[in-house]
């Protein structure tokens, strides 16, 4: 019995997560966290039957408390809640699906803890990746990607030598205007942000995607990850998805993982890494795909892969910056307040009035989010 | 260092073993054969400086014995000279380059002396797949696959659990006549068979690419050297040739191994498994790409396809005959003594009059294909 606590379960990620469990004997939930959504986790908790749960505002939680007081469960609230639930000593892995750098502490307790980590956090690895990945290696614990890019790269280097790896080749589906110039962009309305052609994700990640943002949080996870530098990473287009990612090594061979757009593969590959289990659902039938094509990214209409890369190579807290900004800026996309290419701007205005902190602490880091937070506000 | 003999050295996948030689300081030629290519074997004795090397008839290994007679080589001849340099104390992988049944036997007994195989010669695990792979396993000796397909399907098991796969996608060509009809395949030339669409090979495998005898021949290989139902191997047509072969997973996840057509990479894999090294050459540019196509194969129009899952099934000697059967009907049609489509015809014809001998011994192998060939003389 594997005993598993999930940050985030009430989220896409999260209940996924969840129907994985419910599908693998094997698989204990240990503990949970949502944000607000209380009434699902309430489900989720009578279903799951945890030791403890976690919501972020106390008063919340009171309602919780009262909600589930027929059954024997520990009803947390806050940063230390999040902190308790992750080091609980029945606990193997940790799912850190949450969105937003509130994972960032929970995760590092976690590492210290010895869990393994199931990271479906990109904050983590984008703002603290120094952090984490010296301190995973301290403590003997792995960091097992769920994201589907990382998870195929993570499949093709099963059994490889990390040293032999040429190129990373990170797949994007280019999003919903791919092919379109910065002119047809100025228009584009929430709604049409929204339809991504194939992936259903949350609101926030999926606005990301059409920015091109989201390839360019990849591609700075994928470096912390796989350790390897910048310009061995690549991002390649292939609008159907059917490629994940894939890892081209020292002799010009490439491996690829390939599959249906499904994310309990990546997580259910991440709860029992290194071992694959049976997971039902539709098969690739390559009679049907008909054509797979790749072309590159559009960099100069989506500037936001470009200052990913740019963000990246500049280090320190610059990473923290592209984030923070990128997630402010989309907030108020969503709210109508901005449009869409005032994303990217966003981003590159912040980046180019930070003051780089080297090496940041996670205080540093939160200090970062909260400046940049406060220059947008100030201008936007 | 390395030792290594390769069975061979004159044809295609012999000239490209010894291109991986010269880059790998690491290897050390210890004995070379070739059929009757003298004039090549003696400039690849003097530049690789072999212990011993083997001439299939013994006038042949007269006369280059006295054309390097100033180095310090030994010339062998006949099969025991072919079993003597596969199983000399230094070699440790046996490259069995060598076309024909011719190769069976050399392979068995260097496999008895504990030397590795990287196998190129097809016809050893379809006629004799049932005695060489417990004797690989019973020595403890590695098979390892150089075809292109098969180190593809190799590449991307490693590191995983064999019992985990669900189905292996053998992908194809389609050859130089994809999409053509029975009706259009009548007025076949030797000179259209022999233009592969991607690879560079020799003229008999040419020709079974065209007829996809070649595929069937892997079909049935795989089975061998992955240890699957014939019914968990599909064939995908593919024409673009960059992927090379997948493994389909109980999870549903797909591993891919892609690639330039370059048989220098499956050769190099095959003699430094489980290590990659670095290998030069043109890399896989996806930009350049555009797309990748899949079709489902026509076993209608192609019966030579639906022959091979046809005599794997019946087991046995079957594949024996239907390879022979190919064999001289592919030997015929490059002599323009019948047609395209009669080479299926007569594998069909002979497989139908054979009465099958289970488990067959290499002498009843041998007994089947010099029986299906006076079969064949007979009539045709």
């Amino acid at each position: 019995m594997k005993h598993i606590s999930v940050l985030g379960s009430t989220g896409s990620i999260g209940t996924q997560t969840l129907d994985v469990v419910r599908n693998n004997p094997e698989l204990k939930i240990a503990a949970l966290a949502a944000g607000g959504n209380i009434k699902l986790l309430e489900q989720q908790i009578r279903e799951f039957r945890p030791e403890k749960a976690c919501v972020w505002a106390e008063e919340k939680a009171l309602e919780l408390r009262s909600a589930v007081s027929d059954l024997n469960v520990e009803i947390l609230s806050g940063m230390d809640g999040l902190i308790e639930i992750s080091t609980m000593e029945s606990v193997e892995v940790l799912v850190t699906a949450i969105v937003g750098m509130i994972g960032i502490r929970p995760t590092i307790e976690a590492i210290k803890a010895g869990k393994d980590i199931a990271l479906a956090n990109k904050e983590t690895l984008v703002t603290a990746g120094h952090i984490i990945m010296p301190l995973a290696k301290e403590h003997g614990v792995r960091i097992l990607p769920v994201d589907s890019e990382h998870s195929a790269i993570f499949q093709s280097l099963k059994g490889e030598d990390p040293e032999k790896i040429s190129r990373i080749l990170l797949t994007a589906s280019g999003g919903p205007f791919r092919g379109r110039t910065m002119d047809q962009l100025k228009e584009i309305q929430v709604e049409d942000a929204l339809k991504h052609p194939n992936w259903v994700m949350g609101r926030k990640i999926t606005i990301d995607s059409a920015t091109l943002v989201n390839k360019g949080l990849e591609v700075m996870e994928a470096k912390w990850l796989f350790d390897v530098d910048l310009d061995r990473i690549e991002v390649v287009v292939h609008p159907q998805s059917v490629i994940h990612s894939m890892v081209e090594f020292v002799d010009g061979g490439i491996i690829a993982q390939l599959g249906t757009p499904d994310m309990k593969l990546p997580i259910q590959y991440a709860l029992f890494y290194p071992e694959r289990r049976f997971l039902g659902g539709e098969r690739l039938d390559f009679a049907k795909l008909s054509q797979l094509t790749f072309e590159q990214p559009d960099k100069v209409n989506f500037p936001g892969l470009q200052l990913a890369f740019e963000a990246s190579a500049a280090g320190g807290s610059m990473p923290t910056v592209y984030n923070a900004a990128n997630e402010l800026a989309v907030s108020k996309f969503l709210d109508r307040k901005i449009r869409f290419l005032e994303i990217p701007e966003i981003i590159s205005c912040c980046m180019s009035e930070h003051k780089i902190v080297q090496n940041p602490s996670v205080e540093e880091i939160l200090e970062t989010e909260k400046t940049t937070y406060e220059l947008i506000e100030s201008r936007w």
